[in-house]
């Protein structure tokens, strides 16, 4: 797994998921090398970097320039570029573009997450699987019941990680922000 | 409770103490209006004035000057000073100069933790309490060791805060770093 | 605070609700000694009891037959029966009988949250507060946006407790659920 | 990773290491298809079988004959025995029968962390990294100290983990224990 301190990092741009995130993400997604990604909000490319390394094709997305350019920076700074493609634009609309995959990650959905949801599972491969990323108490909560409208009852884990740090008197312990992950495997 | 953000800061001083830290710790006391506190490690007041609001007298006790002048400020700006005594200097040897006590909070201890509660816990009042409060793990084992020779299993409990900010997007969870509360109660 | 063992329990009624989330909850609430406190949802009456102690009149509201009898129970235990109602009956309709109140606590709402906020704040005193428990995470969404349509922007806390247990080895730590405390305070 | 369910369980013996638990281990392990690895306090065998489907070979220790047998029987239901050897005895007496290892992971040490910490940090290739978790305060603690005499900073994370049950309301969060993860890698 990449260190956090390893990404070349952009104020504006969030991420990158932070490293023992990015390893339950990891096993959640069961990724196989002849996978399919599609990571919509890529941010600061974080997901995008591990899944490179473990998947056939990876497909960035995010509206944001600034984070089109960090993930790019990411991926050359760590030789990865070579399976990847980034595109700028509404996660929405560029899953139109994008035939069938094995796997959708969402990391972030300017606000369209139901409808994303609801399109992405469908273009989902058999045994596709779909994992959202929460920081929101609300988007846990559109997450958990859009996939309810589809039938599925999805793996639902909040995720409490804090870092130690090395100080005089001890070891102090650092609080990341929570994060909830959702995740769902299509059946046939 | 004193909100967090009422509280003067200074950057060179630990605290306050986080408001639903504060609301434990006072439960875990269980203060009454004719004790006597000794509150060691003040920092920036926050216990302080809390006892201040629901004891006879407290003695608030730090080695760093920045820590005095900031609970004083903090006293000042509440209105609260007058049954506070704030006294500069290492917790260990002030404790010689406060008669007993029923209630001792140590928030900070200059590394001289097991000492600090052996020589506290034979000057706390009969149903004295004691409460430590640990950011480090080495702290929360050696504090649990400390009581542990003096035969009393304390009350341990970890606490983890996150705290929602609204966004336009929605309810983010900001993680307050972890705290330990050690607490016990002396018998006869 | 009253400890959790010294609760009576129903195993099919929730609760009592922990002690360090009580403590929480009293500080969010502000209750004074003149307060009229409404409690709905209150299981085995862990919140009912602790109010009891600090207003002026409580009601305590729950559907569930068995949860209104525990709640007697705890009360008559504990001799904190003097100032309390207990109520069986659906929180939204009991609402109806009960004159201005200046503290609302859901801890449960069979499904009418949104009805029950907007009724119940409407019916809160000014300077009244309303305190929201949510064990679900569909609950905290929910209460939120009702809130906001209310033009208030909550308090919103999510807490983690992990309780000390001594083993001959050491201090193992067992996680409560966590539980996220929604609170808000009405203006004029 | 294998579903947490998918475990044979014996009530007397700890276990299975949580699957998320497990994913951040695998990571921080940095594990290789050509190492060697000595998992000792296998318990359910949890981390055993993980390291099966992605080492060379491992070694699975522990001292409780429960644990021997309940890891053995999940080795066969998993089909994954074949590079597998279960050795029951004290960690730090079979740690001198195995020639040297890759990776060192201490799930359980009756006693002896700082002991084991020492002997098995000796015996580990270059490269080699070193794995505790540790479910008690003063085994952090203990683990931390042992390392740093050997001049190793530690990476430490705590990981507070609580998964979503649906019910007829909502999505319940039900917490994990907390558990820390100490790693430390071997240089020259």
């Amino acid at each position: 797994m990449i260190k956090d301190q390893e990404f070349i990092k952009n104020p504006n741009v969030p991420g990158p998921t932070k490293e023992e995130v990015r390893c339950i993400v990891i096993c959640k997604s069961d990724v196989k090398l002849e996978d399919v990604v599609v990571d919509i909000g890529c941010g600061t490319g974080g997901l995008t970097l591990e899944f490179a390394k473990r998947a056939k094709t990876v497909y960035s997305i995010d509206i944001d320039p600034d984070a089109i350019e960090t993930t790019q920076q990411n991926l050359k700074k760590h030789g990865l570029n070579r399976n990847v493609e980034v595109i700028e634009g509404d996660g929405f609309e560029v899953l139109d573009k994008i035939e069938k995959f094995d796997l959708l990650v969402i990391g972030g959905s300017g606000g369209k997450l139901p409808l994303l949801i609801e399109k992405g599972y469908k273009k989902l491969n058999k045994n596709g699987r779909i994992i959202i990323m929460a920081i929101l108490l609300e988007t846990c909560a559109e997450a958990i019941s859009s996939l309810k409208k589809l039938s599925i009852k999805p793996d639902v884990v909040n995720v409490s990680i804090s870092k130690g740090e090395t100080t005089k008197r001890g070891t102090m312990m650092f609080a990341r922000n929570p994060i909830t992950i959702i995740s769902a495997k299509k059946g046939i």
